[in-house]
């Protein structure tokens, strides 16, 4: 089964073959590929190319072919160039002529198409499911720890002490944005290329919306043109997972930090962290450290996404090809990523102790301290020089702020009352923001609530979104039960 | 005014003064800074931090110095280190230590915050409003050529015959993309950071819903050090921006081939090509070279903001600061290289006379010849054969596949009649193209309606958002006219 | 053979261990990382930890290995976790503890610093040696085709005629300068960090020179946190490649174009071009093509590996197993490349008719034109003027600018005589140059010949170092003859 | 002085005229520019264009006006388009026609190619002039401290002592490379494009090599069409700074870290440290935080040349004048962060009781430990878990290894004597190190002997290159003593 035009009078050259081929990468597309043929079958049965029987028989074969392939039973060719020829040939084997009639009305260029925008559902599901696991993680921590207090930093340098809690929190706010951009991305996935053909639509009077519908698809494509050329929507999920990957490695780089013995904030489980040969005392944050590279990897690709489309005139260029294997290749480095953190984090222990410490050491209740003044009546510039001259004093005593003498805080401002230690020391700190969306404790409870709420939100709609696809394979592939995806 | 703490005994270096300085980006956010002030001012005076007569004196102040900055009467100093500085230093010599009162239950964390999505929101609407331009341009030229064709390429090989509106369309479809992406990325940047203090909200018993309603947010930050470190959404604009331009690019690369001598489907108009000094003949299409390269640049700038948000730990690190000089700096490349595109795209004529040629000349109708000869019941292989078969007879003589004789069809296959004639040419080509979304001419109009549907609906939303914003504003600034944006 | 110390209660979680495991990427190093210890058991045994007898035995069972790797007989299995590993425990199998003390004084760390030198080292030759098999073919194409001319282009417009054989060799001018890049990149791969131990050197007083020199290394290293962290090489080379890539997207960019049926200036073998399974009359430079995409992928991989690499603290962190994973990767995507547009552009057919009759549309010989009425006296913005007139007058005529009557030409200026025709057309307009370095026929001859001359001398550079490599291998392998590298 | 031809019958619409100019970027060209044009007299007067007497008055119009440009004084009107023809027109104002006269044999493309290079001469001395100040900064402090012990860090966890010279030295080799790197780009630096015309040579029969001599070039240019479209330095040297921006940013992270409180290593001289206007207690390293951030951005300027670069068919597009803003835009990022750091450093204090403390907590001895019970006869696997007992011992006891007794020791083995506490502690454990390379004191201090030898090696290739480039441009000027370059 060769593609090769009679204008072509030589075989490929082996070199320029194996340069071309592109059956690696394909391999991840098998099953997308057959789904969509069986929801070709359909238009063509509409479209009177193929009669009942003819249409019965290809369903039939292709039903077992996508059976043999969920259980990896279908090897793919480099001789048969790609994953559609393959397909075609595996059909032809077992129906003939019948076989090749399939490609009637269609061509690579939307089979493919097609093919990718299946795949990139089931990445995008699963990649939504995993960054939603994390955020349970995250939340899951947040309630177990909701008294703990941190040294908030700004800078990396002490700024104002807050919640443990509110700490995690951030990092959910973050990936919930992930998770609404992988939502709006996904709507864009849901347009149909299949009937394009080759660039310009087909002599064929066919519908293709049969084949949309069939496959869950929203609609069908407008125009043909675009729908063969258009891979916007692996560049905008590359974006979505490089930063979403971008917040992973915040997170990473802040446990790395966290589990540094100067810091001693939290220890990794034991079954998340390895050791060295030689230091015997070693215990290392190597899954964090990947996270954090791998951002800078999808940041890679997402550069040869964007770079690789640049300056293309319409419509079907072979540089395409490039963007199918760059985004292919990202399927195990994303997901598994964020589902990785996920069972990670529940195993970290936190060392509150070490965390007040810190707070103390790095005077966060400095700025409570000048209010405290200001509230006493001290002009805000009087009160903030004021609350610097002990910060000094206590620094030097090597003492929190709430230890010096109330002899010591008179000689600074004698209106400071006993009454001061009231408002310093991290936990009070916390005590004292009382604004919406701040560290005060029933605010960051509140926050809680809020956070997941709108996570049930969007996980009802990716849930939603995988029944409907589910649904319409099932029925593609003549089944009530599940389909392993 | 300076910020440095008393605990800071030196003056900064001078060099390090300049290297931290902001105040030239900044320039672009004063407007943003006065405007998030006033509202500022409304929750002072909810939460009795100001009383009445304070509130009013510190609005006036305000819409005053907004007025003198809208007329680029307000110069900013570089010794007052940024924008929001040099606002309260001006504020401060007008009402004395009122004006540092406004400092109270904000920070410049959350400050930034704010003037950045005000202007992002400002970014965007221009943004949007300029690709619009561009696509009712396409859709223009699409409308005053409904019978032109083009050779349709695939891999830049003639492949089969296009309308010229076909393929203008198919640049319009990715445009809209662009354009509902902008969308997602706008309801996005409607959370309002402000309040949210440095990173843990503030003592002060606050309402920050009052500054988010008053200027025209959704709604308030959920969690303050998120609110202060999110700078999600200018990556998300930045990559909006990079592939709605690299689309530009593809657009701009065809037509720098179409103007080109050996293809000649196209000139453009002399007001906007540029000629040579030493080369007489010359006529250089420079816009659409500009454009092509400054994908590129906006890709860079993509890069730099998520490789500059890579493992940065929570929350305000001064590595943001340069996230907003990289934002600031595309506002002059983004929208007006697209508005440029629309004005120059309906200077362009085309030649249809050179482009039909071109598609005779690749015999862009082999595939009719094909298809016609399966319709007469010649097997698919062999129609194809036979079909390159005629090509290459064509080729010889070089000539169209319509001016062979009769009898060189018959050599090939004698079934071939007369009225495969009808069937050959682009027009005929084109005009058998039966299906939804191809290049047949009733699709291709249908199509046209569909996009000018779908671009209303967008606009709609946009227009909507900016007067929704615009609202806001002249309500703050006490106003019912209209104010320059 | 578990790394795990002691300190670790638990086992490693599979998801975790799958994350981490870097064996797939590490077969590529397999041949290194024996080779590297081969040349570290004279370490030991010249700081007698190893005895003559222990270091013999070490020896010949590592000689053993390699033989069997590169027979590919050497399976590594992930439950060792690495190369370095799975080479330990292949070792130990057949010497039992002896195996284990091949690890004194060394630690993974600087082992796969080690490895990652060497296979970089053999990346780099295998790269240059292709990209001057495409030198080659290009002067070999320069070469036979003296004559042809070619418009040249500026803006893509037709600017000035120009020798096809001055064009290719604009093309050898950018390789050689990558050549030029990679010696020195090769350069500085010759410095051995092998003995740098986790980071901090040894307790052994060993002497690192001794491996250095073994594995054919210029220097040992000099600061072993260095030694252990640096991975500047990769992202130098990833950076040449990326550069290279990038002029070889305009070559290929160039033959698409030419390849063109508007252009027709050139012909692609047929065992290099692919055909369509619809469309009979295809033709498709889809090397061309991919390779354009791959100049895309290169820069992401330089991407990936500087964004990698950023802000990361000394000295070695597990980030760096993504930097030799990206790295690895990138081996059968460059090298290759180059090799096979090396062969490509031996089977290229050029048309010079066509590509004369396009520098006469595009009125190329206008400049000349304009010359030669400077050179009989009228001033150059007149000339200028004139010539732009008489291009006008043409092409309404739609003939060259030779081909207009003396009546015309008089028309427009009286002086121009019979002999303008000398002057006129692309083959005349290119021997009208007369400086070096131009298009003049003698000039690009001489410039061929320099071309050589310097191919020569970098090409020398490469051929000396791959033997002096060969020849140190040899060595510890205990042989004289070849060794497949 | 309109460069448009008669072809163009229309003005340049003002919005295309606007996106189109580059007088901005190119006021960083002028002095380039102008000697370029000095130059150029020599070659024309050369070449018999023109007569001594016009060469004189060209030399001392344009020496003047190089000493305006000097000076500030010699604006550029963005009506001129460029800074070619700005300086055209100041010359024709002053000369007449002669003015014009200088434009024969060149064309504004070899003209910018030019520029471009001295510009890049200018800026790759600066850059490598600052960079060597921070090299000197670090083996300044190296030096001043050469007891200091430091827990030496893998996985950021601590590993092994190792001295704080050692460690900064580690950081001086990678900016030497830096160095390197440079130097071997400078010398790509030094071909001459100027003669190269359009893209063709030119008619007259110039020698191109008198004006690269003028300018302190190496040679001049072998083929025109590559001369005027190679920008390939600018990518090379936007990679040198981008890695070396990337090493400066890995040195920021660990200031960072080290002036955070919880590790408490560093303190910031209080000149580079910013403060708080809520937060009296605040010390913040903004300059470390911004280098961290431009190592991003200069990783963005680099992809968007590479990107911009890509697919480009030769000879000049306009897409190589974005390269040209890009590339000037960065002169003021590059060059003065290394010398503001190389200023900065020298303004730390380090706290040895700090970093040694760090150093014991985690336990960075356990390795000398496991060592000495090797030494002693354990084997090195019972060893290394002997030693993980006693750390986990010393761990519950909160003290360093050291501090256990004697009979702690002897439970886990009995043969350990009193001896072992001369190879525990930090001190100790770096004293134990014996190996070239090793963070041993006799062996740091050698390397910072090899470090400084080498430096100056590379110091004299850019001394001399610098002075080289004076040297030409004060014969240009009719000069002797120095001229601010």
């Amino acid at each position: 089964v060769s593609l090769r035009s009679k204008r072509l009078a030589k075989r490929l050259d082996p070199a320029a073959s194996a340069f071309l081929d592109s059956t690696l990468e394909d391999a991840g597309l098998l099953l997308d590929d057959i789904i969509g043929s069986l929801a070709h079958v359909s238009v063509l049965e509409d479209a009177k190319v193929l009669d009942a029987t003819e249409a019965g028989r290809l369903r039939s074969a292709l039903r077992h072919l996508f059976k043999d392939a969920s259980e990896g039973e279908v090897p793919l060719f480099t001789e048969h160039e790609d994953v559609h020829m393959n397909v075609e040939v595996a059909l032809t084997k077992v129906l003939g002529d019948l076989g090749k009639k399939l490609h009637t009305a269609r061509s690579r260029n939307d089979q493919v198409a097609t093919d990718l925008r299946l795949f990139a559902q089931r990445w995008t599901l699963e990649t939504a499911a995993r960054i939603r696991d994390l955020v349970e993680s995250l939340l899951w921590l947040s309630k177990k720890h909701p008294k703990a207090v941190l040294p908030g930093y700004t800078h990396l340098q002490v700024a104002q002490p807050i919640l443990l809690s509110f700490h995690l929190q951030a990092h959910a706010e973050r990936f919930l944005r992930d998770l609404a951009r992988l939502r709006d991305a996904y709507e864009r996935l849901l347009v149909s290329p299949l009937g394009a053909g080759a660039l310009a639509g087909t002599t064929h009077p066919i519908d293709p919306s049969i084949s949309a519908n069939a496959l869950g698809f929203d609609r069908s494509f407008r125009n043909a043109a675009d729908a063969v050329s258009d891979r916007d929507y692996l560049a905008e999920l590359l974006f979505a997972a490089s930063l979403a990957l971008t917040h992973a490695s915040g997170l990473a780089e802040e446990f790395i930090l966290f589990t540094n013995q100067s810091f001693g904030f939290a220890t990794i489980g034991d079954d998340y962290a390895t050791g060295s040969s030689i230091m015997p005392q070693k215990k290392n944050p190597d899954v964090f450290e990947v996270t954090r590279a791998r951002s800078g990897t999808l940041l890679g690709a997402l550069v040869a996404s964007l770079s690789g489309l640049k300056a293309l005139p319409l419509a079907y260029n072979r540089d395409l090809q490039e963007q199918k294997r760059l985004f292919v290749q990202t399927f195990p480095l994303v997901a598994p990523n964020f589902g990785l953190l996920a069972r990670m984090l529940r195993s970290v222990t936190f060392h509150p102790e070490r965390m007040e410490a810190a707070a103390n050491e790095g005077y966060g209740d400095a700025t409570e301290l000048a209010d405290y003044l200001v509230r006493q009546g001290t002009p805000f510039r009087d009160a903030h020089h004021q609350s610097a001259t002990l910060v000094r004093m206590a620094g030097q005593k090597k003492v929190p702020l709430a230890a010096l003498t109330a002899k010591e805080f008179a000689k600074v401002n004698p209106k400071i009352g006993a009454d001061v230690v009231k408002h310093l020391g991290p936990h009070n700190a916390v005590k004292g923001r009382k604004s919406p969306g701040s560290t005060g404790p029933a605010h960051v409870e509140a926050g809680r609530k809020q956070l997941l709420a709108e996570l049930a939100t969007i996980e009802n709609f990716f849930v939603a979104a995988g029944q409907a696809r589910e649904a319409a394979w099932m029925t593609l592939l003549g089944k009530t039960s599940k389909v392993k995806k």
